[in-house]
């Protein structure tokens, strides 16, 4: 059989999924992804408002006002917070207001209560002078009728939230969660929840994790069960993924056997797009098309199937939720503490601890999850390194 | 009224709650905070196990195997996964055994099977020499009974529900979710599903906001309503509240009178930490200890309030879910495209946009979400610092 082996951005592009989750309308929320861009059916704020403690002016009655010459206005009420202003600024008149309070029609700007004095009652002296808009929030000014409030393809985050909220949107166009099926091949996989393990047995480690690599990546995980390795069966399990699923994963066992079966069976559904990722560890990876959706044959290694879930899933399944603008990762600059070997052509993922701004590599079996869960994050060794030396300045991508 | 105006490293030393959310038993889960250390009842694996598809073998069968003189061994069965293995290896003798299978007894190693040939039916040649434990994971190699799993206070992430599970961990003793209660105060604010705004009305911006804000934290916002500015309703709230939630944030009305009303109802209930932050914006808060809740007063102004809430908020939150070890942020690091000023003594955060290396502040009132809403990150410029000056290289702390 001919073995196709791509590196990560290859298969990313070989990959890409035309499908989107599906659409539909829902109330904003942290990690919603906006279908289309939102935006405002009105002005914000609708009417003009104070942005200080003060008084409610004309401008031109303040223009020669100093300390050494204060203008003095006649008090002609207060505006109350929440309701329309009881009557208006005259010329040489002013009105209590409150910072958020509703300018009074004629007047055009607010006097900080700082610069002020009430030397009796009904009137008020300025100290100073303001021009025409100050202390106040135009109509408009945070958004006009059409403004973009969210735009389409980036997850809302808590200040987007605020401005929906602000504009009324109590619902908006959203992609929903992909769904990932996550199916666990293997004689020897048991449940995580068996207490006693048989000779030979290994406790599902794979699943667990991998519904919190979709989570983290705005999916909906969907547990698909343990399959034994059966042809029959592993293809009826995974026909019934790709038909109801967005995406699809398989942790597909490390023997050659295994790999074998579940590159025959994934062959029988969709289009096997690579048998190999150049990237170590990682390399025995399936990633096939189902009739759009995408399916993605891990390592039977636990540590090698999340490193290529966080390649590749991750990407992927942002992508089907609609997300085009992908979120930051979290690094830091480091210093390498000593040399990494590594095979030009092919990515090296390296778990390390940060120190005093200093990474420690960890190295063991690719069977082992010790190695990344003690890890503060990983560094890429790129495709056309031969190695990284000792005291080279890398960033490391941290995990959350 | 003497003002306590504090930093922000200041406001959290000062407030540090002794206080946790309650500790129960519960599902390993992606943010799930362990109260005690995790730690291992087995060891994993709890047998030798194969790395590599191969032979298991006898080490010492095949030391001076090699391509021009093969060890010649006689094949005595065949490890199925997931079952013990049926037999064992003696001298001479080799099994076939596929990556994850059980190392029968006898056998010390295994040879990978591209380092084999089988010239006849019932036995393999050795074209190269393995050392004892090659090809083999080792019992006890990932954990051994009684080796740390998952530390006290360091959210569980996705590799960690991987080595939890393999561990047949099904259940451990965490923090609950911090309960935050969310207030929101003002005569003028409505819910944001309020279609058509009276003159003089906002909708509730910061209550959505600081929702997503306190889920971010790892906490579970509780959505207390909106009070009017009425003294007896307010302490009513604020002390049902603090009675049953864990930490407490009140989005105060950002006019001097609706501040007032909040810090007479919060002394009340608590002994008031500080009537000030020397941040902008963000000065106007209120921070309080009710008991052992922290309670939060924001400035009125929706971006103020989160500003504060991400400085102060997300932290206190943090502490409280039992949070030891707190999960790095995403930053960029840029060059500043302008001048920013600021003053001495006080943290200025500014909203940036970074493209190309450059980080371009967004300025307008802190009445206004806009500038953080656009915004890729923010950068601070620290108490001591008064300004920075364009082309300064500056670490861009990157919202989500």
């Amino acid at each position: 059989m001919f073995l196709t082996v791509l590196t990560v951005a290859e298969a990313l592009t070989a990959l890409a999924p035309a499908r989107r989750a599906a659409i539909g309308m829902t109330p904003p929320g942290l990690g919603v992804v906006p279908a289309r861009d939102v935006t405002a059916g009105e002005a914000l704020p609708a009417w003009a408002r104070a942005t200080v403690d003060g008084y409610a002016v004309r401008a031109a009655d303040t223009y020669a006002a100093a300390e050494t010459l204060p203008a003095f206005l006649e008090l002609t009420g207060a505006v109350a917070m929440g309701r329309p202003p009881e009557g208006e600024v005259g010329p040489g008149a002013a009105m209590a207001i409150p910072t958020g309070g509703l300018l009074p029609p004629g007047a055009d700007a607010v006097v900080m209560v700082e610069h002020t004095t009430e030397p009796m009652p009904g009137h008020v002296e300025l100290l100073r002078g303001v021009a025409p808009g100050e202390g106040v929030l135009q109509p408009g000014e945070e958004v006009g009728p059409g403004d973009l409030l969210a735009p389409a393809g980036r997850a809302l985050r808590s200040a987007d939230l605020g401005l929906l909220a602000a504009a009324g949107v109590t619902e908006l166009a959203a992609y929903a969660r992909p769904r990932v099926g996550i199916v666990s091949t293997g004689d020897e996989v048991v449940p995580p929840g068996t207490a006693a393990l048989s000779p030979g047995q290994v406790r599902d480690a794979c699943a667990p994790a991998l519904a919190g690599l979709v989570r983290e990546a705005g999916g909906e995980p969907v547990q698909r069960g343990i399959v034994p390795d059966d042809d029959a069966e592993l293809e009826r399990v995974l026909a019934g993924a790709v038909e109801e699923d967005d995406v699809v994963v398989i942790s597909a066992g490390s023997s050659v056997g295994a790999r074998d079966l579940t590159a025959a069976v994934v062959a029988r559904l969709g289009e096997v797009v690579c048998h190999g990722l150049a990237v170590k560890p990682g390399k025995p990876t399936l990633l096939a098309d189902c009739g759009g959706v995408p399916l993605i044959g891990l390592p039977g290694n636990p540590r090698s199937a999340l490193v290529v879930f966080r390649l590749v899933g991750i990407p992927l399944v942002r992508t089907v939720a609609g997300v085009t603008a992908m979120p930051p990762v979290a690094t830091v600059r480091a210093e390498l503490s000593r040399d990494v070997p590594s095979a030009a052509g092919r990515l090296d993922v390296v778990q390390v601890t940060v120190r005093d701004g200093l990474a420690t590599p960890r190295f063991g079996s690719s069977a082992l999850l010790g190695p990344m869960v003690g890890a503060d994050g990983w560094l890429r060794v790129p495709e056309p390194a031969n190695g990284l030396a000792a005291g080279t300045a890398v960033d490391v991508e941290l995990y959350g």
